[in-house]
């Protein structure tokens, strides 16, 4: 796991340098079928990647978007009419049966469907019409962790493909020069375990966590809590700024630790009002995010983002909570690369 | 929070007679639009409700769905294209400052707009263009009960009309009886208040739990997750059978206490090897569901389902765990009519 963290800088450089122009020109073929409505089906980290590219599809194109409930097909034969619907499949392995029986059935239901993988030669990619390799190379560690960056670039990259080739509304469509800044920005991050050790002291005995964010870095707090309890076994419950004020922040209180992802933009100042409950309720706060939200909060890490735009920055902000999540595995003694009870691939149906 | 239970039978019983017709006329407006996708936009326990609901417009209705993120209208100011799009909001309050200003967005961008709701003079009823009175009478608790099983029956209802209506492939709709059951189906499980009070002891010093199901089920899953962390206090984390193969399975042990909800029927076989993965590792099981599952598990309540359809039974299966939340709120010294931090209508913006 360790290693694999440790690589996403060079990962996420090779998707720039040799990846971009083939998911350009797989967004250039989607936008000429003109999809009307997407809908995202994955599982686990490759759950919040779609989650991640929901906001994308959403606020760049303003395309409707929904993530599939797998089981509608898989369990219950749902016929689902998907003319003008955009399918996007996302998973590291490209094996989960059931992802690969749903997107069987959504091109078959008229869909247009694409896979964005790590394995092009998986039986996913070849039921899809569409492929995206997300070439991350082989990931062995259980937790995903270059998988799940490069997933999220490579979604970056589509949306961006099809915002330029014209299915956005005219004139939104943006240099495309913003992800060059990724790589370097990323290995600025992995940098400093060091500081990310002496910050996971503080999780040694935590029984519960929460984790919330609200925005393009909700996909980053889902992804977080998923690598605290697969990794550092801590019960991890995530939620939206919004939703946590409609029953969870019962739970909140001075022995609950919380983590907020306080995006740099308009995610993080929606957060705003929930982090000032959070704090007079006497939680214990802890801020991934801009200087001036750490200095306010119990603990924090403050992420270089140097002028990422807001919505590329959950390529950056998953990245000091990979290494928390490691770090608070290794503090209470287990093995962040053998997660008790996983498989790599998930033989779900 | 226990006499809003209490009433359950006789809601639905009011639903069934003085609310299905308007139901019925709101769906045959609806469906002559001819909606060919579905955003639903709720939060809290109302989004358990739409939750359901994006099961029965895929598998009733073949109709791509999906659960809308407010904050990409409400922070980001997405422009989404909702032409043919049915946005149906589901408030139980329907005074949610960021779902009035999403539903207002979405009648905006062309979308055929439905709220869902138990105050027919709300805000949210004010701006959409057709609406749904639940019926469910003031609720007072902070804890949804009786305004949760309503908003599954009014939805139930209103996908019904919509597939007799002619939205659904010809030949599928049913003779619609099957609600018939419920109100006196409900009563029999709420008089078995004593028998959930006993069960309920055994969560008097768990530090978590698990909940998880599959299908139609999962949405009862999340709700009463939302329950045992509003009203009893226990972190609970809720996960579909297969998300939970995907990593979560790895907090699960004999101190982790897991709760299934297992429908009876296709979502319930679907659960069967995740339940059989769960006892190979020792968990404590409790099921709500048929007698045969219950008999298998660590403890559990017997469903009474008497020909109740699978996709009734959400409506039945959350009424065991509204007692079980209020039952170990109780036990352990809470007031379930007052959880700490809550507000009744949340003004999220």
């Amino acid at each position: 796991m360790s290693a694999e963290m440790a690589e996403q800088p060079a990962v996420l450089d090779r998707l720039l340098a040799e990846g971009a122009a083939a998911i350009r020109a797989t967004a250039e073929a989607v936008a000429q079928r003109r999809p009307r409505f997407v809908l995202l089906a994955a599982r686990g980290s490759s759950d919040h990647a779609a989650l991640y590219a929901k906001y994308l599809f959403e606020v760049r194109l303003g395309l409707p978007c929904g993530l599939s409930s797998m089981s509608t097909t898989t369990a219950y034969g749902a016929r689902p009419r998907l003319r003008d619907v955009l399918v996007v499949t996302v998973s590291q392995s490209g094996g989960s049966p059931d992802l690969v029986a749903s997107a069987q059935a959504a091109r078959a239901a008229g869909a247009i469907t694409l896979a964005v993988t790590n394995n092009p030669d998986s039986a996913l990619a070849a039921v899809t019409e569409y492929q995206i390799d997300v070439l991350a190379g082989p990931e062995r560690a259980l937790p995903a962790t270059k998988t799940y960056t490069a997933s999220l670039l490579a979604l970056y990259l589509f949306v961006e493909g099809l915002e330029r080739a014209g299915t956005a509304p005219a004139g939104t469509a943006p240099a495309g020069t913003a992800p060059a800044a990724l790589p370097g920005l990323a290995g600025r991050i992995l940098d400093r375990a060091d500081e990310v050790r002496t910050l996971a002291a503080r999780y040694r005995f935590a029984e519960r966590m929460v984790l919330t964010s609200r925005g393009f870095g909700y996909p980053t707090a889902r992804e977080a809590a998923l690598k605290m309890m697969e990794t550092g076994y801590i019960p991890a419950l995530a939620y939206s700024g919004a939703d946590l004020l409609h029953g969870p922040l019962a739970l909140v209180d001075n022995v609950s630790p919380v983590i907020a992802v306080v995006t740099g933009g308009r995610g993080g100042e929606a957060l705003r009002p929930v982090l000032d409950r959070l704090r007079a309720r006497g939680a214990d706060l802890f801020v991934v995010g801009p200087a001036r939200s750490v200095a306010a909060a119990s603990a924090g890490f403050v992420l270089p983002v140097d002028g990422v735009p807001e919505e590329l920055q959950p390529v950056l902000e998953i990245l000091p909570l990979q290494l928390l999540a490691y770090e608070v595995a290794l503090a209470r003694g287990r093995d962040p690369d053998a997660p008790r009870a996983l498989a790599k691939t998930v033989e779900t149906r």
